[in-house]
């Protein structure tokens, strides 16, 4: 699936950070230790992390995505029925400080901004932002680092993808925004940008009569594409 | 966990209907022709219902319960790899015309009817709701029976739940609402009602920090609380 020549227009292109820059999945490597089977548990906080900023944004009871994801594994925990001393929630917890690009992210990110202004925009804190990108050295590559935060609400409400606008200068269809996570893209189509989907791992789309721009498999195929 | 004497201010007691009332795994039952393993692609289906409920609520893109029904089971039929003629996949939307109520329902209702007063406020269509409180001979037990199709946003967010304020001219404080699902329970706390959580398989409340005022295990044992 191609965009009609995204390259003419578009000047910047803003990234969605877990799942898409690096891997959420790799924090499973830090569940190693409490769950007999790291991957489930991970799954697990993953996914309760994610419906608890949908069920905060909903309620209007925001707390940040810090407590969001301390709260999810408190669920998890007790859902697996394991027992976390507080050294190992603290190893847990500190994965999110410090993740696991995706392989080809750090090559691929330079060549982007040759020709294109980048950011990240995510549901994370700006502190789990700055530690996660700094610590991978990703840091340097963006103009912006914008979190949910600020607007204390999580994608995909408009108030977030909002302030990509409001950051960069650029207007809707000057930007790409990128993203692996389905719901996301989804919601960044819904604001209006132009978007484009790295489906790393073949997933199906959600059927909420919304499609991305551009499908691709990893961010050198967005490279390629522009 | 009890409320302290909750029977001394509730007046109304505000039902939720699919999980609650009714029983949205019974309709494993229709999918039992379609499906190899019918729990599993049911449980699918119920959880992109779900989710797609909060997406759209969130990205302000609304459309209602029998067409997110419907767009979640076209997600679950490729999810699954299953093929679907237009026969089945109107059998499976008709299940939810068609729901099943948990057996204790049908006789608790008129016991709790004689000292307050039953509304339903639900995800659902105004058609879905009346058909299935139809077709179970429950539609006479309600005052009110509210759609959050008329705010054009789902569960959990406050204006749904304003809804039953509305119509029944009942406090915050004189309503007990009630309901199966965690993430409906805890959206009703955040609103302000009192709130009784029926958890009738033994589930994990979500850590949100709110808990509900009651919990039961069926209609029966909230009848005998009041």
């Amino acid at each position: 699936m191609g965009m009609a020549r995204p390259g003419l227009l578009v000047k910047g292109l803003v990234f969605d950070m877990y799942g898409t820059l690096v891997d959420a999945g790799a924090v499973a490597e830090a569940c190693r230790e409490l769950a007999p089977d790291p991957i489930a548990f991970n799954n697990q906080w993953r996914a309760k992390q994610l419906e608890y900023t949908f069920l905060r944004t909903l309620m209007g009871q925001y707390r940040d995505f810090w407590t969001v994801t301390g709260e999810a594994l408190a669920f998890a925990v007790a859902r697996f029925a394991l027992e976390m001393t507080a050294e190992q929630r603290q190893r847990l917890m500190a994965a999110w400080l410090l993740p696991t690009p995706y392989p080809e992210v750090a090559t691929a990110l330079p060549r982007l901004k040759a020709t294109h202004l980048l950011a990240v925009l995510s549901n994370g804190t700006p502190e789990m932002l700055r530690s996660g990108l700094e610590q991978t050295a990703l840091w340097p590559h963006f103009t912006s680092v914008l979190s949910a935060d600020s607007v204390q609400r999580y994608k995909p409400s408009p108030e977030v993808y909002q302030l990509a606008l409001q950051h960069t200068g650029l207007l809707k269809d000057e930007i790409l925004f990128v993203s692996s996570n389905s719901w996301d893209v989804l919601g960044a189509k819904s604001f209006g940008f132009n978007v484009c989907w790295i489906n790393r791992t073949g997933v199906l789309l959600d059927t909420l009569g919304l499609s991305p721009d551009l499908v691709v498999t990893n961010v050198n195929e967005l490279v390629e594409a522009l």
